[in-house]
Order: structure tokens, then C-alpha cells, then sequence
């Protein structure tokens, strides 16, 4: 499509009150002026590469093919640990290798992974605190101006994962699970998905327990509930959550992410 | 204009620091390439159409003609309610029919109202939880692209309104309107405009009440009041407003929305 | 190059909750459709002036050259402040005559500063109030068209400055200067600089004292440090920070703008 933009989105734990996202536009924008930066989020909890592969995870598979999606949550800056390009069928994604993509890695046919080696496709002068300006950010210029990868760097095999979190079955009738996210509107995010619970089982009365607290009611929405009442539901990224119609859930059963949920089927 | 690409603004309770936002702009761009996404803000308070309705009234007409304006504040998401397009001479404005377009039907001449109802316009699995995504920026994406409305659904003439708020006069020399909004300043923004109140009478020595406290003076800028002073002007958005010079005055006058404001003419 | 848009970068204090940043960008495009529009921040906090100064010289340069730096932190907005554009020889920056250019004055090239004294380039109706949008947007949409600026205002010569906090060399061995932000992450950035302390004689021994507080080592990155050491290091903008690893620095040494930071060289 000849007036396609090359699309290149970011998400970091940088919050929006200091220089470090704009100056990763201002490089970019250097490198690339075609390109078209999309925030993800900038709120990430400090350091939490947890939460930004979760949030990573749910909207990266919304952007067309062939966005580039770039995450700077790097509590290794500075250190040894590898900037990276992941390349699949659909999406780049770059960022350092701490495991980031390690949902990336399940999910999607990686056709290579590539450490950026070569010093001529980072800024001038690189930081020891700001790779996210000085390597990322221009990478991705150079990425999104098609530049050949092998001459940026070379092929590894061998990233850094995480285990993402994954319910574990007790029994047939038994699932345990836990929080992995609490969103804008108090809604508690588990990581129950229907691989271990399908819809017609989740329907068939299971209830779901967090703390002292039961969801007796797994619903298909919102208004369906009555006031005050906690309930479960499939949400929008395809994961079992808690909430409560118009309240926050989470600060009712005093979520936390790591927190045990259990689901019985009676 | 050959290079103008098709403005889309975004105004939701959906926050930064979720995946809400950037999955609308995905599923945006995926169908649309060449749209320019503005922000106008993710911060209404949760659930609060009035909120959101006051803040899109505020800077609406600033865009260009021909500017389709998303509002997603969507308490009723998953029920009944309508996902609605309101067409007017100058702006289309997409969102549920829930209110939040009530002053959109009072300020601008409405063309039609168009209820989207062909499944072939929303995304390709919708959820009960995230018609921002799954509905709303779906057909923003589609009516960017100039699908003709009558494609994508039916029109209907009885869109809900809610009552906006209007002061009352209670004498020729005393008005009464309520706070409706608290800016980032602390400036507290009245009900009151120059439709109850010509700037010539206002300058004549109108008194505003608020509480315990009053602003005895009316003047055009900050710069003109007193340290310390609370005084009152007719705001950006041509709303009665009342200030504190580099201080917020909702401190003060422990302004929230709702609560009373009297104008009182010597 | 064909396919440049104009970049127009915004640096304010009004915050993402309200329809000021939305108001001027809807201003922007209305006179200039080709446009692109970066957030440095809204975050600045209200009316701070040395804020905004700071972090755009932290990031200006970062961006192509010809971008144009919009910043309004505007507390005599109405008043007989001057609106102003700073031409320099790789930006232009408009904004309010209050010293918020300040640091552009010391480190650019200033080869021109227009007063915008010509209504026709100002919105329609100007408020006294929201001089962001009646003024700064709207004069900042017609630079980005190429309109001469001879025909927007009149060249001045006495801009505004403020005194830009500048360390003191108590001895040779001896530097004092002070804390000019905390960011995000709570690490402390202070004003001194390469022009004060060479990196040799930083690394040669160099101790950081803030309050009671000493930072025995300048380290490089983050992961040299031990868990909980106070420890200094050049920033990614060029000043000599004080961090902790993976904590808020600013909360052990109740680091406040302005207060004193001493270097002590062996």
C-alpha cells in the first residue's frame, strides 16, 4: 500500500513526565520521518518486565502486519544482558533480552532472533542508562527503514525466558490459577484461559474463589450482575477475571498479582 | 486536500496504563492505514459520561471539518444499548447511546443518527467487555474509509439524552448554576455562560458564591487578581469559571462537581 | 525529502486530564493538515517554569532538524507578556517571554526572536486565558506552513532570561552545586556537568554528599552498584545523577529541586 507509514509501537516503564519517551521519538523521527510511533503504554511499573510482556501480549496481535513493537523496560541497562530484534511470521518486536517476549516466544513462529551488535546503528554516543534513546530507539529507526538485519548484528538461539505464569489442574473438577494484572477499573485479571476451562465448562456453575472472597456467577457481561456482586467473566485478552459491576473487584478481595485464584466445578 | 489524512480522535475512561487504548489504535490502523489518531483524553473518570461529554464539548469544534470524534465511556457495554454514529454538518461522532452525545445534539445541526447493526462492520470475534474495541473502533476504522452508513446499519430518531445541567435564573439580578468540572488547575467551571449572563452585566459588580466564599470581583485574566484572591472570568470554553491566582481554588472552596455557584448582581 | 511532514513537538503544564493539549492540536491541524504533532510532556508541573526548561533541553536536540518546539508553562498568560519564536540555526522555538528558553539561549545559535504581534495569525476569538491555544498553537500552525515571519510580528532583542542554576567551584577539589529534578525512577539529577568535572577527575575518587548523605562511588551503570548503595553517575542528558539500584534515590536522600549538592575530590 503505497501510502502505508511503517507503524512502530512502544511500550516502556518511562512514564510521560520526563524527556525519555520524546527523545526516543525525536530519534526515531531522525532516522525515519515516515514512520508512525504508537504509544502502548509508558506506565509500566518501574522495572516490571512482567507487566509490559502482559500488556504486550494482549494488543500486540491488534496492529497490522509487519508493525514493529518496541519495549524498553530494562532494568539491566548498562549491563551485559543483549539488545534483540525477535522476527516472526507477523511482527519485529525489539528490546533487551530479559525475557520480555518470552509470551512472544510461545505464541508466535519466531523465524529469528538477532542481537544488535554492530555500534554504526546506535546513536552517536551510547549512555550506560539510556538504551531505550541510544540503541532501541535507533535500531528501530534503522529496522523500520529496512535495513538488512545481518548487517545490524547476529543470530542467536538461546534468549532469556521467563516462566510465564500457568495454572495448574488439581483435579478434573479443580483449577488453580493466580493474578496476573489489575486493571484501570479494578477488575482482577487471572491466568485462566479457556485451554484449561471451556466456556461450556466455566458455564455449567463453576465458582471461582480469590481470598476469603467467591464469584458464585460466571457472567458474559457486565450489566448482567447485580449491585455488589462479585462475578467472573472471559475478558476482552481471553483470560478468567473478577469484577464487580462498576466498582473496583481488586480492591475488594485485596488482589495482588501472584495471588491464588482457585475455579471449582461442581 | 490530496495529502490530508482522515483525523480521529479518541476520548475513553479507559486510562494509559492498559492495553484498552492501544488495541482500539490497532484495530484503527489495521483497517485503515492512512488515519491520524489524536488523543483527547483517556482520563474521564471511570464510568462518567458527563465527565466525558463536557471535556469533547470543550475542544470538539477545534478540529477540522470532517473530524470523526470515538467516545468510549461505556458503563452499559455487553447490554442493550445502542453503539450509535451522530452525523452532523461538520463532525461525526461514533459511541454508545448513553448520553454522552447530549450536547452534540443541542450545539450542532444533526443529519442522522445511524445505530450500527451488520456484524461484517466489527471486529472479526466481539467481546462483552470491550466494545471500544470490538464495535466502536472497528466501525470508526470502516467509516474512515468512507463505507457508506446505510451499509453498516439503520437510522433511528430517538438517541438518549441526558438533562445538561442549566442554571436557573432565580431573579433578573441572581443566578444560580452548579460546579461541572474541576480543571487540572483547580480552576472550578460553572454552569454559567453568557447566554444567562452578558460580560456587561458580569463586569457591573457581580458577586459569585460558593459556599462559604465568595468572589467579589469579575476580571478578564489571572494576572489582574490579588494573592490570595479568589475572583471569577468567563473561562476558554465561554463557561463562568472562578480561580485562584497560581493556586487551586477547588481547594478552597472544597468545589465538587454538582455543587452549587450563585451569581449575584448589585 | 518528499514524504516530511512538519514535526511540531508541545511541552506544557496542562496534563492529559482536560481539553487544553486536545484544544491546541485540534488548532494545529486545522490550519495545517500535514502536520505531526509529538508530546514531549503535559506532566510539567503547573506553572514551573525551570521544569519545562529542563526537560526540553534534555531532549530537544534529539529530534530532526527544522522541528518546531512548542512549550507553554504560561503562569502570566492575559497579561503583557510577549508570545515569542526563537529562531535558531536547527530549531524554532515559540512559546511565552517568561525564560522559559533560557537554556536555548545559552547553547544555541539564536539567530532571530519574533514577538507575535499580528492578530490575523491568532485564533478567531482570543481568550485571555488559553493563550495555548488562541496563540501558540495557532501561530505555530502557520510557522509549520512556512509563513515569513516578518509578516507574523517584530524582532526583539531583550527576551526574558532566568539565571540557569550554575555550580560553584569552591576549590579545585571542591564543586557545590544543586538538584534541578528527580525523575520517574527517583534517581536525582544535579546541575553539574563535563564543564565542571571531567570524567578522569569524577572517576578518580570523586565523593557525592547530598544532605547527609554520601555517594561513595561513580559508577558507569546501574548494575555495578550493590543492592542499596547510593551511588553517582553521568546521566543520559550530561548531569551528574545520584541513584539506587531499582530504587527511588530521591526518597532515601529527601531530595527536594534546589537543594545543595556537594562533590569532594580526593
Amino acid at each position: 500500500m503505497a501510502d502505508r507509514r511503517p507503524l512502530i509501537t512502544l511500550t516502556t516503564d518511562f512514564g510521560e513526565a520526563d524527556y525519555f519517551v520524546p527523545a526516543m521519538k525525536g530519534v526515531i523521527y531522525s532516522l525515519n520521518p515516515a514512520a508512525e510511533i504508537v504509544d502502548i503504554t509508558h506506565q509500566v511499573p518501574p522495572h516490571d518486565i512482567y507487566s509490559a510482556a502482559f500488556t504486550l501480549l494482549c494488543c500486540y496481535k491488534d496492529f497490522p502486519r509487519t508493525t514493529l513493537h518496541v519495549v524498553v523496560v530494562d532494568p539491566g541497562v548498562g549491563s551485559s544482558r543483549r539488545p534483540i530484534m525477535v522476527m516472526t511470521d507477523n511482527y519485529n518486536f525489539i528490546g533487551p533480552d530479559n525475557g520480555v517476549f518470552s509470551y512472544v516466544y510461545q505464541r508466535e513462529r519466531v523465524n529469528r532472533i538477532v542481537h544488535f551488535t554492530v555500534g554504526h546503528y546506535f546513536r552517536e554516543t551510547v549512555s550506560n542508562t539510556f538504551h531505550g534513546r541510544d540503541v532501541f530507539a535507533s535500531c528501530a529507526g534503522y529496522v523500520s527503514k529496512l535495513v538488512d538485519w545481518s548487517k545490524m548484528g547476529e543470530e542467536i538461539s538461546d534468549p532469556v525466558r521467563f516462566n510465564t505464569p500457568t495454572p495448574s489442574l488439581v483435579s478434573d473438577k479443580h483449577i488453580r490459577g493466580s493474578v496476573i494484572h489489575i486493571d484501570r477499573f479494578g477488575n482482577v485479571v487471572t491466568n485462566i484461559t479457556a485451554a484449561e476451562l471451556t466456556p461450556e465448562r466455566l458455564q455449567s456453575g463453576a465458582r471461582v474463589r480469590i481470598g476469603k472472597h467467591e464469584a458464585a456467577r460466571v457472567l458474559t457481561h457486565y450489566a448482567e450482575a447485580s449491585p455488589n456482586e462479585l462475578f467472573a467473566y472471559i475478558g476482552s485478552a481471553g483470560f478468567l477475571e473478577l469484577a464487580l459491576q462498576r466498582q473496583p473487584a481488586a480492591r475488594l478481595v485485596e488482589a495482588r498479582r501472584g495471588i491464588e485464584v482457585e475455579v471449582v466445578i461442581p
